[in-house]
């Protein structure tokens, strides 16, 4: 790896040590583009009362900010933690490239986090899920796929 | 189902049509507790320029924003199609008890979203998926693990 790439990870580094005095959860994620940084953050759970705001999530925002994009292609993420299986999902809805990751989800289970619950949930088929998912309504919500569906000139993402 | 429960279904399913007016994504999400609607929301990822902006995301942002609190235990989601992988995951970590869906992953797959890929994605191996994920910097990652795991009277989330 090329001293660059040291720094841009160092970043995403020091932004989860910064969490961990600040309160918040230990992970911190850059996102780059062409070699160029876009945009940094830090798990923000706690502080912004959002179980959503994990690192990874809050820098793929920031940086579709910057960039005016909902699609990052072409762009890397430098995360401290391998994500979980709401941001590795969230990495693919914005088509980032590359992902490199410090430590493991393995190292995030041994310090209390659900990860790797969460990817054997996700891996589970839905009737057999711990949270119970029950169908419902399906001919009246099926409408809005077809107007969807039938539209023209609709933003694709 | 009761008629309350049918009342909550079609708002998330009114959002979803109200979206596909206003050009966005064809889905919408309501989240109740003890029988009282807290907060309801569509799809905003082409409007807000955030591809993380879900219905599911969006709802669970607000209603924690109503509610004060990063824990969703005793809510239920009313969402009119099944949750992708990361919504899926947001609902893990907001603690969510139960989940009504309409529409299913299948059907999201028809009109051309990824959650299929994506769940498909997620169960395979770090090492064999499509979105590479490259190990980095390990050793300099770990400490804010360890500074997290000896900190006392820490929020855990």
């Amino acid at each position: 790896m090329s001293e660059e790439q040291k720094k841009f990870m160092r970043e995403a580094i020091s932004l989860s040590l910064e969490s961990v005095n600040l309160g918040g959860g230990p992970f911190g994620a850059v996102i780059v583009k062409d070699g160029k940084r876009i945009a940094g953050s830090a798990n923000s759970v706690t502080r912004d009362v959002d179980p959503t705001a994990h690192a990874e999530v809050n820098v793929i925002r920031k940086a579709c900010k910057v960039l005016d994009t909902f699609d990052l292609s072409g762009c890397e993420i430098y995360t401290s933690c391998e994500p979980c299986p709401m941001c590795l999902a969230a990495i693919y809805w914005a088509r980032i490239d590359v992902i490199y990751y410090g430590n493991t989800k393995e190292d995030a289970r041994k310090i209390g986090f659900d990860d790797q619950f969460i990817y054997d949930e996700i891996a589970t088929d839905r009737e057999k899920r711990k949270i119970m998912a029950i169908p419902f309504m399906h001919e009246e919500s099926i409408v809005s796929f077809e107007m969807w569906d039938k539209k023209e000139n609709k933003i694709k993402y």
